[in-house]
């Protein structure tokens, strides 16, 4: 019966394809024999605790760790009440929306932005607005002519949503200068800030750029930090920092109160893991061979792209954004892409606003430096084929 | 650092009380030893994929083995496409709720009714409505006067909440005409029936009656499946039930694009464990454990309990259902129980429309027989004392 089942896992491989579409981590990556150690390690040492209803705020052993490494790898003091665990950014992105919003209520995303937050947000029926960015990240005085124009519509923002660290798709960081500007507008628009933060363990060359929730006072900002890129994304496990008052408005809501803590046995085993140096050993492993890989697709688009072509060589994260020469769009070179086995996102994709059509996202973290090399030599192929 | 930490799960127990009060499974009774080798096996048989991105519809390896299991315990076929993947009933009447109603839709509840579930629907701002039971379950008749004051108010029910098998907190089960007559009035009326079946593998004396989702044709049912009281609750896992169209409407929503399955790594491990048989052999040593709580409490009830007390003495499930004599009020007793260190749940709190607060809830799932006897003796001097 088996062999009659569709696939178990989201990403489904084509023979002979160089697939820079998937922002997923390589299955020879992620951490077969540190899980299997853990979940016999969190048996052993919380026994039956581990399969019973969990704390609403989460699993303590895993957010009292998260709250050492934030002090240790950030410089940053949060309180044990001002952290939150949830099921990964999906569904912390989900919970906010439910206990936050209103149906209704304005959303400013950027633009491009990672297209499948978004989905959750219009399942909220949020009415979403798109700001802009540049290499320097959400540009500010967009920002500030969105939030004019709510004025005039006699609106108010409800939230920001923003990745400002190894943004997704475009890899760049939000410059130090914006992460404040964005907290004061924050602060004296009465906007809550939903900092999308999975990517902050994945820096590359130097260490990545403050939180935007280090930076605001508590309760502007909610960010959300993830075990999915520095572990693996079948954990479904991460947290919130926010409020000590936003917390305890999650640990009391009916989810909450009823399930108890989300996914609280493999936040159990997560636990058990961090505390073995397993997470050390494990992300120092990711970013050596993540760091190669953006370094060999780096230098073989150099090689291989068509004049006329620009790309991001970003700090950390997934993903590097192409540009395309003038007057070409995305869309169409994907066809041009299918003749040549390689796949990408194009960035109309991932955009509410018609901006980025120009653009293409690629993803170098599931491919090794061989086949990232080859997956440039078709893109630059195909561009070419299309140009 | 540990010992500074609040208690990882839920459940905290007072020293010397009988706690009643806790619908949760004795930890002794959890299985630890099927979860060690279950976790090992999974990483065994499916490798990386165990820790992947899973299929938005849930872990295909686990929703065959329940397909195959509703087949073969309740004769019902379904296929592979109408079942869904959820992190237990909480996360699924979440979902429900963000993807099948809007704030201000109607939803009616059973009084009384397993309070922290409504929680979850007033989170998402529903129009709650309450319907009076009796020992056949909801009553068709209050049903139908609450669907005609609807109509005179100009709604219309979007959803009706309900646990037909094994009610929490009362025990009783809907009668198969009342199961037939609530099919009929949704089809009728066009709400969703979301059946909350938690309870279903605990039957102690005969099998469960049919879900009203075998009774339905698709579309009217989405019956929630849960192994919260079958296994162990902090693995945040369930399924739901429904017609194929409701199932791509799940897998299609923002959180399962976005994140994939709900908590992959567990549902993995539990089909390696439901495929090994070992969750036959956990599923008969609970019954045969939760039947002799449920004998031992309820014959020390009816040594124990003041004259004019009744109780239920259901067929399955984790509760007895405790009716005072004529004029008292549980909210009084829990003082005078305090003092006899006995707790329990006052009827008054699982209701929404002021009915039951002559009764009280006692969970016999936490506690051995010999706890049971002593908490049923405090419990009656409690009683006794405070009429």
């Amino acid at each position: 019966m088996m062999t009659m089942l569709p696939p178990p896992t989201q990403m489904v491989l084509r023979e002979g394809y160089c697939e820079f579409n998937y922002g997923q981590p390589d299955p020879d990556l992620l951490p077969v024999d540190a899980l299997r150690r853990a979940a016999a390690m969190a048996l052993d040492t919380f026994g039956p605790d581990t399969l019973a209803y969990g704390a609403p705020e989460g699993a303590w052993p895993l957010l009292a760790w998260i709250q050492e490494r934030t002090r240790e790898r950030e410089g940053v003091t949060v309180a044990l009440d001002e952290c939150i665990g949830t099921a990964g950014n999906s569904d912390a992105i989900d919970q906010v929306c439910t206990l936050f919003t209103r149906p209704g209520d304005v959303a400013i995303v950027e633009s491009p932005t990672y297209h499948l937050g978004l989905k959750i947000l219009r399942d909220h029926h949020l009415d979403l607005r798109a700001v802009p960015m540049d290499e320097s990240g959400l540009r500010m005085d967009a920002l500030d002519a969105t939030l004019a124009q709510l004025g005039r519509e006699g609106k108010q923002a409800r939230l920001v949503y923003t990745i400002p660290t190894f943004h997704n798709p475009t890899g760049v960081n939000l410059s130090l200068d914006r992460r404040r500007a964005l907290v004061d507008r924050a602060v004296r628009h009465g906007f809550l800030i939903l900092e999308d933060d999975v990517y902050r363990e994945l820096a590359y060359d130097v260490v990545s750029p403050p939180a935007l929730f280090s930076l605001a006072p508590r309760g502007v900002v909610l960010r959300m930090g993830s075990f999915a890129k520095s572990l693996a994304p079948g954990l479904r496990l991460g947290w919130i920092n926010c409020s000590a008052e936003q917390a305890r408005r999650f640990a009391d809501g009916g989810l909450r109160d009823s399930g108890g803590a989300p996914n609280f046995t493999a936040a159990m085993m997560v636990a058990a893991l961090c505390r073995s140096g397993d997470f050390d050993a494990h992300v120092a492993r990711l970013r050596a061979a993540y760091r190669e890989r953006r370094d060999a697709l780096a230098a073989a688009l150099a090689r291989h792209l068509p004049e006329g072509c620009a790309f991001t060589t970003p700090g950390g994260g997934y993903f590097i954004w192409v540009t395309l020469p003038a007057g070409m769009d995305a869309d169409a070179v994907r066809h041009a892409a299918d003749a040549h086995r390689v796949a990408f996102i194009p960035g109309g994709r991932v955009s509410i606003d018609g901006r980025g059509r120009e653009c293409l996202r690629l993803a170098f973290s599931l491919m090794k430096p061989a086949q990232l090399e080859e997956g440039a030599r078709r893109l630059g192929a195909a561009i070419a084929a299309a140009a």
